[in-house]
């Protein structure tokens, strides 16, 4: 029932109690950077699994705990080690590559499970709330079955990683919200979740406005698929702009809205994907006098985050990202890069 | 084909020259309160009709205009006198009673229009800001067909007349944006439009949980319909209030919206109807969090409006009114009743 992998003899211990355990290696936020540290868990029982986390996709909200006295990551993809009795082997087995974002319990039985809304579950637990060990920069996770997501053969892991928060985010809009292939849709922001944005709206055929502080990204930005470019930076409104039907916002903090009302189509959506702790600060009346929405939205529910997968492969989406190794230094140096605005445009991070 | 109605000759004079006009008194905004004066306008060409005003429902965006030099209210019933040569005779002819609320041109070419979303027809113009002899405080009025109702037989013009802006608002957003007979709605604001909703919402058998500062309008609110009631003064949250499917937010000016955030489900939207110059000042957590919709609406389109008047009076929806001569002193007095609150629910003056 065990089946330990090989991998786990390599790079943790199995102790020799009667409560079988295994000793993690994990990186955690603190006021003095990035602590490498070790943990011991027990073993998977039930439908619990065992991962061996070979790639970590950074994203900007870690950067938001990097302080924090948690194990940092949520975009992890690794292969399974070991399964508990409980779990579908029709699902799941040894061997197999598997992703997760950022992980909550899902219930199955509040209104927004049964709606199929799983990510609003209502009962859900954050992994950084309760739970120290269960973040990707680490070299296991143990997970309940139900938060894993097979990645589909034809995607690699590397490019895995960036879907599992960063992808799900963009998509989970797009997909939720029924933004159509007919849209004309603006990306504020290139980043993480931006350049993930551009490459699925142009993928489904919309047409894609980018607006970016400044040119530096505009080559990169058409390249991914832009139909069309706008540096923001001192921009009161954005003459000659035709409107757009939805925009994205995928900022790190939230953007001045005023220059950005003028350029949203009547009954517009404007779409919430940014983690801030700020307050939305946004002029009443045209919100009302044209009917636009401003709608909050987080990753995607499990059907969609599956779809996802399967859409990526079959469309070839991939994130363009940078590899650095997962040790204590490499995660560093992401997180310096990450608050310094120079990522291009994902950072995953590599078991050595 | 002038066929002048009786009700002319009483209160104007038709000037004989080669373009007829009427004289027509109306009820302006100035620094100093109302204003009655006189202007003459063309007799109606075309598609345009002329109405005897008999009642003018009393909005709380009169009061934002109460110092502008134009024609103040916009909810509008009267008798046609008179139709041009192009008026479609069968849906409109003398004597019939007809309403209008917050005119705007309906150009039925531009995207919004061709997708039935004619209230935010893109090319609008609107009276107050092209036309300062439209309002409805006045003796007359001069309207392409277009923008007018037929005012059902059964629903008697002083309750239809707070239809035309207040019940529109609330059924506007009710329908258009498919409030269900079966969710739990909050009504943040029992003033115009609040007690509007309370009724809408109750008839089609939603539940409905009213928010009002004080325990002042408990028993109306309850009288028409209300589920539940809550005092909002001092409230930092509402403790033990069941959480709501949707928030319909009425009051006059903007609420602090840190308390309802709690009590609105995931997935739920909050509904902005108030016009008001400020900001919308809203923590952006929960509304990523719990993917809220942040949803501004403005009166209803038109097929909306006349399914509203129908709905109206087979369910017998009607508002609560208070009514006053239509005079420079009547009119004078409800705004200095609306200024301080006092408007029990809504206002309606009657042409003497």
């Amino acid at each position: 029932m065990l089946g330990v992998g090989s991998c786990i003899s390599r790079t943790s211990v199995l102790s020799q109690t009667t409560t079988m355990s295994i000793d993690i290696t994990v990186f955690k936020g603190s006021p003095n950077g990035i602590v490498e540290a070790k943990t011991s868990q027990p073993l998977p029982i039930g439908n619990q699994v065992l991962i061996r986390i070979t790639h970590s996709g950074v994203c900007g909200s870690d950067e938001i705990y990097a302080e924090a006295d948690f194990v940092l990551g949520h975009e992890g993809v690794g292969i399974i080690q070991q399964v508990g009795e409980a779990v579908d082997k029709d699902k799941f087995k040894v061997g197999d590559v598997v992703g997760w974002g950022y992980v909550h319990r899902v219930c199955g039985k509040c209104e927004q499970c049964l709606h199929g809304h799983d990510q609003y579950c209502t009962t859900a637990e954050y992994y950084g709330h309760n739970n120290h060990h269960q973040g990707s920069f680490s070299s296991h996770a143990i997970w309940d079955a139900s938060v894993l997501y097979k990645i589909p053969h034809g995607l690699a892991p590397e490019y895995a990683a960036p879907l599992m928060c960063a992808g799900a985010t963009v998509f989970g809009a797009i997909e939720e919200h029924n933004i159509r292939p007919t849209d004309r849709v603006g990306v504020v922001g290139v980043g993480g979740l931006g350049h993930m944005a551009i490459r699925f709206l142009s993928v489904i055929g919309a047409e894609v406005v980018v607006f970016s502080s400044t040119q530096s990204k505009r080559t990169d930005a058409m390249r991914l698929g832009a139909t069309e470019f706008h540096p923001t930076q001192g921009a009161e409104k954005f003459e000659g702009v035709k409107q757009v039907d939805h925009l994205l916002v995928t900022t790190s903090s939230l953007p001045d809205w005023t220059p950005y009302l003028s350029v949203v189509k009547a009954r517009g959506k404007i779409f919430l994907l940014t983690v801030s702790f700020d307050n939305v600060v946004i002029p009443n009346l045209p919100l009302v006098a044209f009917g636009l929405t401003v709608q909050g939205s987080m990753v995607a529910c499990r059907s969609v985050h599956e779809r996802m997968l399967e859409f990526a492969v079959r469309n070839k989406v991939e994130p363009v990202i940078e590899q650095f190794p997962m040790t204590r230094d490499g995660i560093q140096e992401v997180m310096d890069r990450l608050k310094e605005g120079k990522v291009r445009y994902r950072a995953v991070v590599v078991a050595q």
